[in-house]
C-alpha cells in the first residue's frame, strides 16, 4: 500500500537490453528481471565482489566496497548488488562478470510469475450479494402510550417488521438487559445488530443493541490460522474495505513446527488445552493489534474503533488448527482411517470460544473437508472464486502438505499429498524459511557454472528457501548439471564436487557465505524436491483422472500460500512441478484462506455457498487409489518419465 | 404422598350426624366436617377448656387438659380439640358447648371445596403429546473404516437421520470437545440429548453425548417462581412422573413483600443484581435439594440422580419476578403505561443464566403477557386446560394481584385487577399468612354469637389468614353481625364492642389467644376485604362483558394459587367473591404456574401451544375500561348491589 517508487530505464550493454526499475533497487535484481546473469556468490551483498559493472551514463547511488579498488571506481565501476537505481541509466556488464559472449536471451529466461488475483469487492456488489452476515440497522420507534404498552423488545421486533421487513427475531440475554435504557436513552431511535443465519429459514439474531443511530459503524474481522503464521485484519462491513492487516507466528510454533508434532502434543495431559490457548493468545494479540492501528477517522465521529463495535469475526484454518482453536480432540487426525471430530461448524459466540471480543460477536468458522484438506483451502475455493468459474481449474496450496483441489462451479474434488516440507526448507541440507539471507533467485553462467544468488535483504547467503530451491534445480538440470534423476553430470567447475551425501553444488563458497561453511546443494536435497514436486504432480494428475478427465484439459491454475507468491512458472513447468500451461492461465491467490475468510465476513450468501460446495466437494485419498502409486513413480524425473506431458520443457533441454 | 390414614366413623349426637374422620384427626375438625358447631375459642389449642364433648362409645386418645376435672373424664368428657380420632365412635356434644336446640344441619353447612384437578399425564400420552423439549437417544454407531472416514459429528448426524429420522441437527461447544472420546469408550455406542425447538422448522440442538447407553435416564425440572414462595420439582421425562417437590421462601423477600417494593429496590445502585443472586440462590438450593430427596432406583442403575443427568429447566413467574430473575430492568414494569422489557423468551443455556445446571441444560421460561398478567398465569392456563377447553371458563389466581382469565379454546382475555394483600394477611389488623396460630375456619354460635375457631396446627389464635377471613366475614354476614356495607348490626354479645377502629368482633379473648391481646376482625377490616373481593368480582364482570357476554354464562370456574385451595365456596359466593356458579364446576388447580411448568417440561407440543396462545391473549387494562368503576362501586357490597346477581345468597339470609 505504499507510495510506488518512480520507475527508470535501465539499459544493460553489451546485450542492448533495456528494463523499468523502481528507484533504489539493485543493479542486479534489474539484471536478473532483465534476464541477464551476472556472476554474484555472496548473494548481493557485497561481499564477493565479482558483480563489478560500469556506469556509462545516469546516476546510481552506492556501489562501492573494500573489494573494489578506488581507480576502478573512478572510472565508473561499482558492485551491481550494492548499487542503487537513481535514473535512467546505461550500464555495461563486462565479460568477467557476465557471460562472454553478451548474448544471454534464451540463457536465462524472464521470470514469469502468475498473475495476482483480486479479491473481487466490486463484484460482490454488483452482483448484489454484498451482504454481510452482521448488520447494523436504525430504528426510529414511537414510544409506548396509553393504547400502546406492547413490550419493549416486541415493539423493536414490530419496528423491524415494519421498517425493514425483516421477521423472525430471536434475541439473548444481553439483549434483554440493555434494551430498557438503550430505547430510553435518545427517546426510542436506537441501533440493532442483526446476525443472519446461514439458512433463511431459520431466525435473525439480534446480538446487540445501541441507542442513537450507529449503523455506519459495523466492523468485522478476518483470520487465518496457519500453522505457522496467523494473520488478521480489520474489515469495515459497510464498505468491505480493510482497515489494517496484522500477522503473527502462531505461539504453538514453539511446540512443533508441523502440525502431527502439535497432535502428539495434545496427548499429553493438559496438552490440547495448552495448545488452545496459545493460538488464542496470538489471535487475541493481533485483533487488539489491528484494533490500535486503526486511528481516526472512520465512520460517524472521530473516535478509533472500539473492541465494542467488532460484530463478528471469520476464521478460516487447516483441519488440525481448528481443532487445535476450538479445543476438539485432534488425536484420530494422525491415525488412520484419519478422522476429524467435525467438519463443520456451527456459529458460535466469539466470547465462549475464548475471544476478547465484545459478547455480542459472533465467530463463523470455515468449515472443512477432511482431516488433510481443511477450511483454509474451502476458504480459498471461495475466495479465489474457482466454486464459480466456468474453467477447469487446479487450485494448489503448496506447504508442508500440498492441498490440491480440482474442478470448476459444477464439480470439485480435492485430495491432500504429502509433498514434505522440502518447499519450507525441510529436509534440505541448508534448506530454510524464507528469511534474509535466503537465496530466492539463482542464475547459471552457462560456460564457466558460476552462480548469481540473489538472497532475501541481500545477505549473505544463509541457505536455500522454497523458491530459490526451485530455480536453483531448474537451472542445474536445463543447463545439464544434473541429468532427469536428478543426478550430477561431470562438469568441469570446482563447484560440482563430491560431498558427504554424494556429489553437491557450491552455491557460495564459505567466505562469501553468511556462516561458517560452503552453501551447497547436493544430490539428496534434489531427491527430497523430486518427492516433493512428484507428490504433488501425482496428486493432481491422479485426481484429474478419477474424474475421467486428463491433465492437458486444465485451463487454469491458481496458486495459493506464501510459496505461491515467489514461484517462477518457467521452472515449475520444467521440473514437472506444475503442469504445462499458458502462464497467462496461471493466478496467485496470496493467502486464499484469508481472502476466503474476508470475503464470507462481507457476504452471508457466500457463507450460505460455503455449506453448498462443502458438500459438493469429494475428497480423495490417494493412498488409496492404485494408480496415484503409478503416476507417482513416473513423476520421479525431472520433469517426468512421459516427456509428452512436458513437449516446451523436452524442447528446451 | 404419604400413606393414607385409616377412616373411622364418627356419629355425632344429638343431631346424629355421622362422618367419616382419619385416624389421628380431632374431634373439633371432624365436627367442622360434619358441620356442626362446637365453641371453641382458642383455635383447638386445648386452652379455652369450651369444647367439652362425651365420648359415648368407642376409643379416643388424648383429651384430657387442666381444663377438664378428673371426674368429668371418668365420665367420658373430653376436650374436642385436643382428642384424637382411634376407632369408630359416638360423641355427644352436650348444649353448654354447641347450640341450643341440637338441629344445626341448616346453621353451619359443610364445607364445599374445589375439586382438585388433576394433572393430566395420561391425557398428554394418549393424545401422542407426551414428548419432552429434550429428549435422549441411542446410537449404535459403525466405528470408521477405509471407505468410510467421516467426521466424528458426521457420523452422529448420519445416525440420527437413519435410525431416528432425526434432521437438521446443529451442535455446540461442549459436545464438539467431548464427541471423539465419547464415541470410542464403549465402541461407538453412544447416547446423545437432542434438544427440540418450539417450532420443528428450527434446527434441533444436540446439547450432550455420552458414551453407552442411556437413554433411559433423562431428567427435567419444573420451578415456578413467586413473589413469595419458589417451588420446584423434579420430574422424570421419561414417564412424567414427579420424583420431588421442594419449596422455599423466595430469598428477596426481605428486601420488600410485594413486587413494587422489589422493583423500586432494583433502582437503587446493584439493586438488580442483588434482586437476581437472590432468587438465583433460591433457585439453586431448591434444585440441590430436589437433587438429594432422590435415592435409588431410577432408571437403569442404583445409582441416585446426578446433575448431570437434568437436561431442561422449565421456568414460570409473574412478569416481575421473570425479569428479576434474568436481570432485565423491570423499571417500566410499575410507571404507566406499564411496560414490561419483554415477554418472549428464547431458549436459554441454564448456565447463562447463574443456574447450578450442567452444560448442556436449557433453560426455557413460560412467556408473559403483560406487566400484571405474567408467565405464572399462561402456565395455569395451560396447566389447567383452559386453553383447549370448550367450557366458557373463568380462571381466578388470587394473591396481592389476582390475575382472571376468560375463554375457552378459541379465545383467551385477561386482566389484573388490583385486589390488595387482604386475601394474604395484608391491611388486616390482625391478618397474617396461612402459618401456624391461624384462624382458617369459623363458625358461629347464632344463639350466643360465641365462635368456633379453628386454627392451623391448633396452636392458640395469633391472626387470621385469608380462608379464614373469608369465613369469618360470610358467617358474621350470614348470621347478620354484620349487615351489607359490612357494617356491625347491633347484636347482643359482649364480643361485638367498639374498638379503635369502628366497631369489632372478638375472635379470641387474650387468655385463650397465643399473644398478648385479644383477636379480633373490625370494620376497616371488613372494608378491606369487601374492596378486594370487590376488584375481583367487578374485574371478571367487566372482563366478561367486554367480550359480549354475561356472567352468567360462565360454564366453570378454575381457581389457582394456595388461597384458591383452602376457599369456602358458599362463603365466596356468599360474599359476592366468585359469581353463583354450581359448585361441581368450580376446580382447584393449586400451584397452576408449577403444573403448566411441568406441562411443558414434558410436551413441546404444549410448548408451541404456548406461544399460540399467548398470541391469542387480549390484555385489557381494567382502569382504562370505563364500566370497570361502575362494576366495582356495584360490588363494594354484601354480596353486591344488585342481588338478582347472587339469587342463592340472597335466599339464604
Amino acid at each position: 500500500m505504499s507510495k510506488a517508487a518512480e520507475q527508470y530505464n535501465i539499459t544493460f550493454l553489451p546485450s542492448n537490453r533495456v528494463i523499468k526499475a523502481a528507484a533504489g533497487e539493485s543493479l542486479i535484481k534489474a539484471a536478473r528481471n532483465a534476464g541477464l546473469h551476472i556472476n554474484a556468490s555472496c548473494g548481493g551483498a557485497g561481499v564477493c565482489g565479482k558483480c563489478r559493472i560500469i556506469v556509462e551514463q545516469g546516476e546510481v547511488e552506492g556501489g562501492w566496497s573494500e573489494k573494489l579498488a578506488r581507480q576502478d571506481y573512478d572510472h565508473g565501476y561499482r558492485q551491481a548488488c550494492i548499487t542503487k537505481v537513481k535514473s535512467d541509466a546505461i550500464i555495461r556488464i563486462p565479460e568477467e562478470s557476465g557471460v562472454q559472449d553478451g548474448s544471454l536471451s534464451t540463457e536465462v529466461p524472464e521470470r514469469h510469475q502468475a498473475k495476482m488475483h483480486v479479491f473481487d469487492l466490486e463484484s460482490l456488489k454488483s452482483e448484489k450479494i454484498f451482504d454481510p452476515p452482521v448488520e447494523k440497522l436504525c430504528l426510529e420507534l414511537s414510544p409506548p402510550g396509553k393504547n400502546d404498552n406492547r413490550a419493549d423488545v416486541g415493539r423493536v421486533v414490530h419496528g423491524l417488521a415494519d421498517q425493514y421487513s425483516r421477521h423472525g427475531i430471536i434475541t439473548g440475554l444481553p439483549v434483554l438487559r440493555k434494551m430498557r435504557r438503550a430505547l430510553r436513552e435518545k427517546n426510542f431511535l436506537i441501533t440493532v445488530t442483526l446476525e443472519r443465519q446461514v439458512n433463511e429459514k431459520f431466525r435473525t439474531r439480534m446480538t446487540n443493541v445501541q441507542s442513537g443511530c450507529w449503523s455506519s459503524r459495523n466492523f468485522g474481522i478476518a483470520v487465518d490460522i496457519g500453522t505457522t503464521t496467523i494473520y488478521g485484519q480489520l474489515i469495515d462491513l459497510n464498505n468491505g474495505k480493510v482497515l489494517a492487516e496484522e500477522g503473527d507466528y502462531n505461539a504453538q510454533i514453539s511446540y512443533g513446527e508441523d502440525v502431527i508434532s502439535r497432535i502428539i502434543y495434545t496427548e499429553k495431559e493438559g496438552g490440547l488445552e495448552k495448545m488452545r490457548s496459545l493460538v488464542l493468545e496470538t489471535i487475541n494479540s493481533i485483533i487488539e493489534k489491528l484494533l490500535k492501528k486503526n486511528t481516526p477517522p472512520y465512520g460517524l465521529t472521530e473516535d478509533s474503533i472500539t473492541l465494542d463495535e467488532i460484530n463478528s469475526i471469520t476464521i478460516a484454518g487447516n483441519t488440525t488448527m481448528t481443532h487445535l482453536f476450538l479445543g476438539m480432540e485432534p488425536n484420530n487426525i494422525r491415525l488412520a482411517p484419519y478422522v476429524p471430530v467435525s467438519t463443520f461448524f456451527p456459529p458460535f459466540r466469539a466470547v465462549d470460544l475464548g475471544l476478547k471480543m465484545p459478547h455480542h460477536a459472533v465467530a463463523l468458522l470455515y468449515p472443512a473437508i477432511s482431516s488433510y484438506v481443511g477450511g483454509d483451502i474451502v476458504a480459498g475455493v471461495m475466495g479465489s472464486g474457482m466454486y464459480r468459474t466456468d474453467r477447469l481449474t487446479l487450485y494448489v496450496d503448496i506447504g508442508t502438505n500440498a492441498e490440491i483441489v480440482i474442478g470448476n462451479k459444477d464439480w470439485l474434488v480435492c485430495a491432500a499429498c504429502s509433498a514434505g516440507p522440502a518447499f519450507e526448507g525441510g529436509g534440505i541440507t541448508h534448506g530454510m524459511r524464507a528469511a534474509s539471507g535466503a537465496i530466492e533467485d539463482f542464475s547459471l553462467n552457462p560456460q564457466t557454472f558460476e552462480p548469481m544468488n540473489l538472497t532475501i535483504n541481500n545477505k549473505p547467503p544463509v541457505g536455500i528457501c522454497g523458491s530459490g530451491l526451485l530455480i536453483i534445480v531448474a537451472t542445474l538440470f536445463k543447463h545439464k548439471v544434473i541429468n532427469q534423476s536428478g543426478k550430477f553430470n561431470k562438469v568441469n567447475t570446482p563447484r560440482v564436487r563430491e560431498g558427504k551425501s554424494g556429489f553437491e553444488y557450491v552455491l557460495s563458497w564459505r567466505e562469501d557465505a553468511g556462516g561458517d561453511h560452503d552453501i551447497v546443494i547436493n544430490e539428496v536435497d534434489i531427491e527430497n524436491f523430486i518427492r516433493a514436486k512428484a507428490a504433488i504432480f501425482a496428486g493432481s494428475k491422479t485426481l484429474i483422472e478419477e474424474v475421467g478427465l486428463k491433465i492437458s484439459d486444465l485451463e487454469q491454475i491458481i496458486l495459493a500460500g506464501a510459496f505461491g507468491s515467489y514461484i517462477d512458472l518457467d521452472s515449475a513447468m520444467l521440473v514437472g512441478l506444475l503442469p504445462e500451461v499458458d502462464p497467462e492461465k496461471i493466478l496467485y491467490v496470496g493467502n486464499g484462506s484469508l481472502m476466503g475468510a474476508r470475503m464470507s465476513e462481507l457476504s452471508n450468501h457466500i457463507r450460505k455457498d460455503v455449506v453448498a460446495v462443502v458438500r459438493r466437494m469429494t475428497s480423495f485419498e490417494l493412498s488409496e487409489i492404485n494408480q496415484f502409486k503409478d503416476n507417482y513413480v513416473a513423476s520421479l524425473f525431472l520433469p517426468h518419465t512421459d516427456t509428452n506431458l512436458f513437449p516446451k520443457a523436452a524442447s528446451l533441454r
